[in-house]
């Protein structure tokens, strides 16, 4: 981001990393994702180029690819997940360091499979799965009405409850688990009231087996309400700590499984809930 | 899922796919999924087994798989992204075909940064970045505050705001664009008064530049819509037809950018998206 000299050297010590794909870009980006941050001392800077998915756009990549590693000195590195090898081609032939998924797994599994490939455009993220679509946009709208402790009424469809204190994560947690893996996952809040009871919420009773408790640590839990609210009870040590001691209390009385997510993505969180749970990924 | 005879073969047809990680497992599932697509005629049943972080958890899912492969009589196929060499050694003996991610990629690019990878767990998906978690809930929230035509009093913090007709996949979209992105996506409902007049709402006229139209066919809208209210007026094919004709017109007449979401998965809408107006990917 930065073009000029800065303490740690030049600009050029920033490699530039492309992540290109004849789809979306979410496949490559994960790939590169995953591997770049294996080199943490390395500064990078990444490009999604989705869509090339022509000869023409190909070829026009690879200009920007050689004019850059002319200017820089060095190979920038390209990722790809490109299905036609026509396409793939003029990339190879240029001056950065080319990694196609493709070209890499694609040979052992139609070796194994003793079939060829389709090297179809517009499968995967591309493919439009209509079951999976209305599976996740049902999973979805359902997460939205049954956010937040509305819409106890729609708790058989649950496959999940998730519970917690304010700003523990359930509702990110839950819209997660809808979009990516067509889960029915609800979210309730635990009051003061029954905190100060130690007592599980009656409207819940009927679901125990489906309940999970999320946990998170007093000092984050509190630095994510600060921002919310600055001043107030709801923010307060005391407050934070009495809170998080109580939930936890609750979820042992009670034997509700439950994660502490104070270190976890989203990602990690819902992966988690459903290893442990066992409730199955409905899309993938 | 079906362990007897069937009218296509028997259950042997199926092929068994693990996607193993030593993390959440997305990044394998996602990879996995990617390339299985391209090999349409063959059944896959897929197991996913996130947090296989340990050589003694390695050697267990090993020992499942040679079993597996001894009952169904062919190889497994066992697609791996485990950062730590002594885990992935139980799984590369085993009588799976084993297809490792990071083992592909690490060594060229090691090579080309002259420096060796960290090997360390807990990056990628497990590593906790706070400042992109933050990012992500903070859009998240945004997106739910700011759904289906509320709070337009935050419109000025929007990235993008998303303007269709009922069902068009606007929810889902923002949805996404926070989770996955971090962007800060709107969405406003066109109701049938704008959409008879043809004329933008009052309330979006301010932020014209923001404004990204969605539109679906609409034989694929009265799917979606039976589905939710299968008699009247809101479902009929003359309604459906009218909404639709109208909010094209109107994206034209104002020269709003739109896409067509009838064939698109989420993803897709949402990263042709980010590709046409140029808004920054805020995590990946």
């Amino acid at each position: 981001m930065n073009n000029i000299l800065n303490d740690v050297g030049t600009a050029m010590d920033e490699r530039t990393v492309f992540l290109i794909s004849d789809q979306t870009g979410v496949t490559v980006e994960t790939l590169g994702h995953t591997l770049l941050t294996q080199f943490e001392t390395v500064k990078f800077k990444l490009l999604t180029l989705p869509f090339v998915d022509t000869v023409d756009k190909a070829k026009q990549v690879a200009e920007r690819i050689d004019r850059l590693a002319e200017e820089q000195g060095v190979r920038p590195i390209v990722f790809t997940s490109l299905v036609q090898e026509q396409v793939r081609e003029p990339l190879l032939r240029s001056k950065g360091l080319v990694l196609d998924f493709f070209e890499a797994f694609v040979a052992p599994l139609e070796e194994e499979l003793s079939v060829k490939s389709s090297h179809m455009l517009g499968r995967a993220h591309g493919m439009f799965d209509v079951q999976s679509y209305d599976l996740r946009i049902d999973a979805t709208n359902y997460a939205i009405a049954v956010d937040d402790g509305h819409g106890v009424q729609y708790y058989d469809r649950a496959d999940v409850i998730l519970i917690g204190v304010s700003r523990s994560g359930k509702t990110p947690t839950c819209l997660y688990l809808a979009l990516q893996y067509g889960v029915f996952a609800a979210n309730y809040p635990l009051a003061e009231e029954d905190l100060e009871a130690s007592r599980l919420p009656a409207v819940l009773a009927p679901y125990r087996s489906k309940l999970y408790g999320l946990t998170i640590s007093p000092e984050r839990l509190r630095q994510i309400r600060l921002e919310r609210r600055a001043v107030g009870r709801y923010s307060s040590p005391q407050q934070v700590s009495f809170e998080l001691r109580a939930a936890e209390a609750l979820f042992k009385k009670y034997a509700v499984p439950h994660i502490d997510t104070t270190h976890s993505s989203i990602e990690e969180i819902a992966s988690k809930i459903l290893n442990e749970t066992g409730i199955e990924r409905r899309v993938r």
